[in-house]
């Protein structure tokens, strides 16, 4: 196995198309990278997943996905947690969640150039997907494991968090989605209810479950620590799943 | 403030209560705490909060649980990810939210003897709450801040994962709580009803929404990566508000 991987990165630094990619990821992460078949991977969409030849086991960037999405939400708990020493978790799991939402890494993504680097099939319409977040996540993934968690975490911090967010203005941003809905569905002629489906937990660990219905069906489903919270949380989804 | 600082550790170095505290949190974390004081507020409850007399701020262990929780989501994480080099994101998200669900942490809490240390007030009722599990969350972010990174996540996967939990029983455990709900229905008397309420993302990523009804009122609502786990997980969060 191991001559094998050898001769294969050997044969990959060969390649132009390879040592272009190299570059560009070493502009991203600020740092050449060590294993390149982990950015590779990080960049492979579902859509372009090849099946591996020893096992069937379909490799895309999923994996990745899942490891980099928790070295995110780690590293972002910590910096809120340090940076608003009295603020409680609340607020902190608010901010954290409008900082990693799927949007907002959708929008970094771009931004850092991964929409040119990401592998997927062409042919199928990924408009209004998490795809370019999602390699976001692969990619921090790949250089946590590729060069540790001290480089991971200045790499969200400093290439991601402070370049990228103004975190008085995430903080301050209140976009009501329950009156576009509402604003929507006057223009459109439909019914819409909020309703509080749940309530969960007891005082400080309380948590709401709403629900947004549209002519009586459940568009969606969202939680929030009060009430208001949780309807904004169900009113983004659904405006999402309208595409309002 | 470094002067007011100093001069209580120094008198609660020689209170023999907090020299008993320290060997405590010596033997469970292996390492004597650096600093104390971090240490006591993974205990204090918050319904033992006190309002701190600078800025009124309530300090209990809720920061340092939702610290704790993102350490530990992650260090599972890289775990599973690197145990598990062919099972899918799927599969390394529901046993991870196995691992670190409310009753397997209560259940380590109480067998690394957290429930002796936890302040709270007494007065109040909390058996069922998740009490115990919030508190070791919390001391895991205490040691992060304490130890850093590596020493953190050694003392989850050396003394929490490896020492009480075995992974195949996590994995083949399969709880039935959907036929437990339909028991005590039967047995109770009552309606109940699995709905699918919602269906988001596509292929790979699709996520489902199901509720649990009980004489037609929504009981619980749970998610997962098919119908079938939505459902289990609706029905467990059931079992726990129903109390069966």
């Amino acid at each position: 196995m191991k001559e094998i991987g050898k001769s294969l990165i050997g044969f990959i630094r060969k390649d132009p198309k390879q040592k272009e990619f190299r570059k560009s990821i070493e502009q991203i992460i600020g740092s050449k990278p060590t294993n390149d078949l982990l950015y590779q991977l990080a960049f492979r969409h579902t859509s372009a997943s090849k099946q591996t030849s020893f096992n069937g086991f379909k490799e895309s960037n999923e994996r990745l996905e899942f490891l980099g999405d928790a070295v995110l939400g780690m590293v972002i708990a910590e910096y809120l947690f340090k940076k608003y020493p009295f603020k409680d978790e609340g607020f902190l799991t608010e901010i954290r969640s409008r900082i990693v939402n799927r949007e907002s890494l959708n929008q970094v993504a771009r931004r850092i150039g991964l929409d040119n680097l990401v592998e997927f099939d062409g042919q199928r319409n990924f408009h209004r997907t998490s795809m370019f977040g999602d390699a976001m996540e692969a990619l921090i993934g790949a250089i946590y494991l590729d060069k540790g968690f001290a480089f991971a975490r200045k790499f969200i911090i400093s290439k991601l968090l402070t370049n990228h967010y103004d975190l008085n203005e995430v903080i301050s941003n209140n976009t009501n989605y329950k009156s576009t809905i509402l604003s929507w569905a006057q223009a459109d002629g439909r019914k819409v209810e909020f309703l509080i489906v749940e309530e969960k937990g007891k005082n400080h660990s309380k948590e709401f479950i709403a629900q947004v219905l549209v002519d009586s069906e459940v568009i969606s489903t969202g939680s929030g620590w009060n009430k208001k919270k949780a309807e904004q949380d169900a009113s983004r989804r659904a405006c999402e799943a309208l595409k309002i």
